[in-house]
């Protein structure tokens, strides 16, 4: 392979001649062979390059940075954001913990992009921007990775989590709104119980998705919050008056996304509980989902030893060895990556509660995890919705014969006889394998026709919205 | 020891002859003999006793109850909630999962204590009031537990753990007032940084304990909801017409907080996702408060062999071997609780994700350890606040020590001389131990003059507010 | 309340007169304030004695305590160990981090109780032994808390834990051998699949709680390791030559238990990865009981609308609302306690990955959560095994009526007629709603004859042990 | 682009022309559109490679499959191990929990390459060795998915994980014995005690990885344990006489590593507790390593406002703002990877514990996150022993300076003068901010000629190995 010499304030380092990164990413390239390579979460970078654009503008409309520069910068920036670059960022996640690599690897494509971009060659004679000096100029590794990454996340979370699960929430609504009247039986401790309609089971998941995208909803005022213009410690140092509310304007516009700056920039750079707060809703949401997906596979269970009330797509043949098995797939992949959410959310918890001083040093493994579960969340919810939940249907027959047969009908004659009677009744039935009526009568508690006016499962499931 | 005997739908049981409690606490008390007995948590029969009343008040006001029925239930419900029946509360955590047998405990002992009031004897004729048939009308475990539960978290949440993270906060921030002015040496990555003043590095602790009060808020409107009148399986069965929304105001009028019934009851028994979104809320406190009390110890440590910039309080000897040694042991404490909040939500979480059909049962263990978090959040910031938070003062000498030999002052002469050139300088000053001033000068990169007017460590921690 | 004026190097205290702790031990209650007054488990005030006991028994026998002492220090181990002086240990577990007030508290309890056994009166003269000098002579909170630490956890795990699992592991066995003839269908996916009998499902179950039980035992080589003789900081300042060997053969002595001197004493005060060794295989029997509680639960479900394959024992009435309800409720105790100690695991862990320089101050909450842990599993298996496991039946009719009709018998003739053929026969028998031999025989795939002779549920099971 | 046309079961699938994989593996493309595409893990595939191989030996050296399919087989399965298909497995963990589809995706590889390699033209004819009739004779994705994933897991801790873990404790171990003599202060609870010396210091990591790697060692006879035999539901229905004991026999040929068929079946199907065994001691090593890196950077702090006892190798520049700045970044990759493993481990838990009956579904999810961990911990290793142990030098003056200052030297009086004497004396010094000796001898209770013979922090760190 051919290099090119690059240098930074610790030397020459041979960097391959292809490539626009310089020193500083080589060097992190070959101190951090950790995992896969360019592991960094390409929103990451995305980010960056929002941020690293509107720093320029920033930069520029406050009179520290040339209008030639700002639009070089900028340049390169917008082809960051169309893709064009994606093989100029190798880095890993498990580097510096307060991504400064990554930072520089940002810097240094951009000044050496630049340098081409202007005509010039990369290395030969003065940079036309310098990667620290003007592509870093007002800012820090410190304050720009929790910029990116808050970029990133929210973006994530309003762009795709947010938008696919309110796909499947309304799914799951149509369907219980289609069969808001048929009437099933409940069950409590996974034991029969008394009555409800499918609507009704179904609308509890709607519900479920609701308060937790509401949950995620809550923490996004936190997160739109960036730390840019705070620089090394949060004091802003090196950066023109007004620069910080500036730039998170100019990030607003170029992302069309709310953000602010942040009105403590040393909390911004020390705790990164806004990614720990929201990725405590999606947790939520992993913990609602993985009760939903689990209740649906077992309604659908058998196709003739299980529960199978409900009818769900038959998607790929289910077994290798098994002919003809069909297994609820969905459901499975959704599981797995509520579990995954649930071990991102201990990474992400250990990593926020472990800053020291004046900065957080978990920032890339709390980006990647985040960023992990936004993304897992929403292209499960995609999935399973359009797979599985759109393709739902009850299994009438089941349905009716499970429910009539049901000795916990009896708790509508608790009313009418008491707790006491009733129990008698359906132990006795239960004992005998009888039906509640037969033992009702027989026990002298309830006439026939009482039993008949009493003990209607439809009268049993409350009011239908 | 002395027995009576008392009866449920499963036949005699012996009782302690001197216990309120009848057969179904005896069965599980004798079934559960799982950890320490009495485990469940007191604030749970507390919201238990609110509750049986409002459900006492709501029947009678909807004409299934008698007002003489009510006045007693009441009256042993204010016993309850008075602290007079502390000993009839038996159970463990560990019991069924619906806290089915707590809600017995709590209508055996109000049935029975009823009946000595009455001026009647225990099991002795008919009871004045029954414990299923009255004391636990249009009620089920299924929808009383939850709202135990949520009565119980809310008010542990807003009565306590709010309050006292607030007075830790309102320490902190007149500590950040009180030393704004204080210029001291930053630290990024535990390494030496640029300057930010005391008052700088509190305020970001300030603003974490904000946010995280913010978020536990932002949960409130989710916990205050209340499952009640669900009753089995949510559909309301053996209620009377309006009684879910009305037995919430009695609810919110005993207790004085804003509790509401719960639109959907189907999520509200077969998920606890409110107390999985509040925990989160707890767990982000932890988080933050880790980040806190480590901070200020790493802050404190010395005396001659550490960072020392502040001092805290010298609470108790430090040491059983080494005599005179003083310890941040308030530090220890608050994040031993950090610790084990974050335990905590992953147990929760996992009780969360397992709800099945129509009924979670993993509703102990994760009020247990909600009520847990909640406290100890509480009392740990409390004890920090008093004896270690308000004694904090700066350790002036030291700090401005500290600040005046630091290499990173060297980030003021970025914006005159370039990042490289003032690279050179702080790596030259570092390898021969010498100062700024000194290398600088020597490289010929500035006067002296300019050194002394350029870089002074007050100019450089941007607005003081 | 009366009280006694008590001393320490920082004072006077004043302390209640009828209690026998001194200056420290009430420093500490009013300073740390934290939950539940008396929290520190009581097995470690148990693992204090032993250690006190032995370390006088070492000293003696090296020459630096004389014998008089040595004896009226081990009849107060003696009096602790029978729980005579219950009431003289008030302190909580969020206290200092190393547990240093909790070992003074053993300390000034065993001098104060020393000065009484001896004919003295507390306060009074020249103290007969001395808390620091004494008492705690070659000893430092540093290496005695992670001791009775030890001491605790080895002792929970060997007399509670470990017999608790194996009469679980022996009551399923037992069953697993009464059953291993009964063909009943297996359930992939939750789906219909291949029969295997009763008794080879509940082997997996013993398979299992085996694996689970060695993974345990291979963590008590490193869990019966113990501090004691590092003193300090793990250098044994102040301790006699061979001390550490010796008094880790006292202890061994006094507890029957095959403790050991652990070679590197700055590991074992700085870090407690043996703690988070064998707590970690207590996080995977729970991992295992949570699977095996489940999978009851469900073969159990019913009694009409479920799977209900096995019958298990009926405990209690079920249902404050539904009479003759019955619920699988040592399942949900035995699941939530399997939730609880996952998260005990991440409190465990988030505490041990803490320890900073020659000390982790996380040891309280660490030695709780263990300590909960080995307790909760053991009670829950005696709990479960009594209750729930011994009274495991099959339901025969049920399981035959099942197996009889399923559609994945058809995977026997995988071998016949090839994988797609056997799956056509499958999916129109499902379609049809018809058995397997109608299709395979319409579909002339199979004679009748020869699908009887080779799809037989009781050949399919494979050889049976 | 090109299709063709491929089948299964469900009917007709339109396939890449130029692709290997079959209807099966194109459907699951389809179905499970979450993550990034191709994330089933590598060495899945290639434990399915080696597992295929072995299953074809058996299946041949046991009459049930020719010797021609069996060498086809091997073929392409020898091409799968050398990475000459990497291109043909492009499926996701989020697929069906059973991992099936991957199993598939093999069979279907390996059937077409096949086909390609005996001179056949995919689709044309009868194919030479059919998916699931030959390829996955006597095989099903639930007995082959966990056998691949033990080979892939034990194979990356054998050979990955425990080496890197070995080089990493031989240099803290070289570097513990070069510096056992150098005194320096010891710390507890972050606060000045007792001397120790580096090398002891050192030697507790050095006891931490020890343990670390037996625990891990120890579980590896669970891991080693192969489900390949049990097929569908554990019984090995469809398997000829023999089969599970030769096929890991063959395995452990092919892979050079001691595996052996699990003795019980239907546990290796239903759980996966080995892989939660071993990764609960590859959690283990997340604590040490955290505790370890963490110390270290903590060591090596300053330059000028730190602890900086030690020097740890300057890597790169680490500010993008602050010139000359030097950060421990190898020790911030560590510690992001060890909150990494903490989460996983919490993910292949929750995984863990969610089986249900004769299968557990969460496979994929367990799988990756288990080998994601083994890898990091591996790769962070070798990076931090490179980059960062291996440089590790004590700074002597540094070192000096502060043990000599040290109040807790005081603590050797002890012995001589007892606790509250040498108390006094330390307080006093502290107070004073004077030495030691100056406050013992002015308070009469030492002569300096005493204190020199007693006070010598050389004679106060014990015994040196």
């Amino acid at each position: 392979m051919e290099y090119r010499i690059e240098k930074d304030t610790m030397g020459e380092v041979k960097v391959p001649a292809n490539q626009y990164w310089g020193a500083q990413t080589e060097r992190s390239r070959n101190n951090f062979k950790i995992g896969e390579p360019g592991s960094m979460p390409k929103e990451i970078i995305e980010g960056f390059a929002y941020l690293k654009k509107a720093a320029a503008y920033a930069n520029c409309e406050l009179g520290v940075l040339s209008t030639e520069k700002r639009d070089a910068i900028a340049q390169v920036c917008d082809e960051i954001l169309a893709g064009k670059l994606d093989a100029e960022f190798p880095l890993v996640i498990w580097q510096t913990g307060s991504g400064t690599q990554s930072n520089m690897n940002v810097n240094e494509v951009i000044a050496n992009r630049a340098q081409v971009l202007m005509g010039g060659k990369i290395g030969e004679g003065e940079a036309f921007v310098k990667a620290n000096d003007d592509v870093n100029k007002s800012q820090s590794s410190n304050d720009t990775f929790p910029t990116g990454m808050h970029i990133a996340a929210y973006k994530s979370v309003v762009s795709r989590t947010l938008p696919a699960v309110k796909k499947l929430r309304d799914t799951l609504h149509e369907k219980a709104v289609a069969y808001k009247n048929v009437v099933k039986i409940g069950r409590t401790h996974l034991m029969d119980a008394t009555p409800l309609t499918l609507g009704q089971e179904l609308s509890g998941y709607v519900a479920q998705l609701d308060y937790g995208m509401k949950a995620l909803e809550n923490t996004l005022a936190h997160l739109r919050e960036l730390a840019l213009g705070g620089t090394a410690v949060g004091t802003g140092l090196n950066t023109p008056e007004g620069y910080d509310v500036l730039v998170a304007e100019y990030i607003a516009k170029f992302t069309g996304l709310p953000f602010v700056t942040a009105p403590n920039k040393f909390e911004a750079l020390a705790s990164h509980d806004a990614i720990v707060e929201s990725h405590g809703a999606l947790k939520q949401l992993a913990v609602s989902l993985n009760k939903i997906a689990n209740d649906i596979r077992m309604l659908a269970s058998g196709p003739r030893s299980g529960i199978g009330e409900i009818f769900i797509p038959e998607n790929e043949p289910g077994s290798s060895i098994m002919p003809g098995k069909v297994n609820p797939t969905q459901c499975e992949a959704m599981t797995m990556v509520c579990a995954q959410v649930m071990g991102n959310d201990v990474a992400i918890s250990v990593g926020g509660m472990q800053g020291h001083y004046e900065l957080n040093v978990f920032k890339p493994v709390m980006a990647a995890n985040f960023l992990q579960s936004a993304r897992l969340i929403a292209d499960a919810c995609l999935s399973f919705d359009e797979h599985c939940a759109q393709g739902i249907e009850p299994n009438y027959k089941r349905i009716k014969e499970l429910v009539d047969n049901s000795l916990m009908l009896v708790t509508a004659l608790n009313t009418k006889i008491g707790y006491y009677k009733a129990a008698e009744i359906a132990q006795t039935a239960h004992k005998n394998g009888t039906t509640l009526k037969e033992e009702a009568v027989r026990l002298g508690y309830v006439s026939e026709a009482d039993f008949d006016a009493w003990v209607k499962p439809e009268d049993m499931v409350g009011k239908i919205n």
